[in-house]
């Protein structure tokens, strides 16, 4: 592998790293009060599971790529590291899809089940979940595609 | 590759295909009509986004694992299969996930966001959902142990 693809790899990998750790600490720190139709709303991502379990696959997703950036080139771990995509890719792409489901339910509503847009309400909130879906899936795109590399630099051999 | 191990492979292939099948055509045939605090609700799966999505990226899968059916074990697009097998399941993982948050949003609403649960009044629609999700489920577990083993065959002579 030449030097140049290297540093474009580990460059990836370094933005994917950043993108999960972003989503984490942007959805985190997302916290608003407000009153909704005279109840008291307080909006916290531990309130929906879905954002919960955002957060939660986002930190794996984050402290995956940190190890894998202190990894040694030579290492005979990279090996795996295929396996381990899939499985960290997995997590990112179900998550990210269950968040967007409920800050989609968040933003527009849901006529037909009754259930009111809130993000009139807490717009500061939905401001900080809209970036931190969009954080994971830059991360999401590109472990991704750094997992088709892989699995086409591993099968290429074979194609010839 | 043994024989056995090709037909153990061949019926995963089966099973997984008539699960993605089987949850289009229970997600599909849902409907239902009911009264809800004096509104006329309608329970389909086209009302929400995230139905939908699920409902296509399934039809995809059925119609992916239909055509790997009657591929000739000699093919050489075998070799292929595992990039795909990335994308299907990608497409299986985060529909099912998005579907399950709505679903979850369903039965048991969010107090927070002042979404009631719908499951007691479309209860019927709710099994159909429950069914199709299960099936799904089933489908996408089958194709992630598929893929890490497609990996693990190619690694293999690697990892001697």
């Amino acid at each position: 592998m030449g030097k140049n693809r290297k540093t474009v790899l580990y460059a990836l990998r370094f933005i994917a790293f950043a993108g999960t750790l972003s989503a984490v600490i942007v959805m985190v720190t997302s916290k608003e009060e407000n009153y909704f139709y005279g109840v008291e709303l307080e909006a916290k991502y531990t309130h929906s599971p879905a954002l919960t379990y955002f957060v939660i696959a986002n930190s794996i997703g984050a402290v995956y790529g940190f190890l894998l950036l202190f990894l040694p080139p030579a290492s005979m771990l990279w090996r795996f590291v295929v396996a381990v995509d899939v499985v960290v890719v997995l997590l990112l792409s179900s998550s990210f899809s269950a968040a967007m489901a409920i800050a989609y339910v968040g933003k527009e509503g849901n006529y037909y089940a009754g259930w009111l847009p809130v993000c009139d309400q807490i717009s500061d909130f939905c401001h900080h979940v809209t970036g931190a879906l969009t954080a994971a899936f830059v991360a999401l795109v590109i472990y991704t595609v750094l997992l088709l590399h892989s699995i086409h630099t591993v099968l290429n051999p074979l194609l010839v």
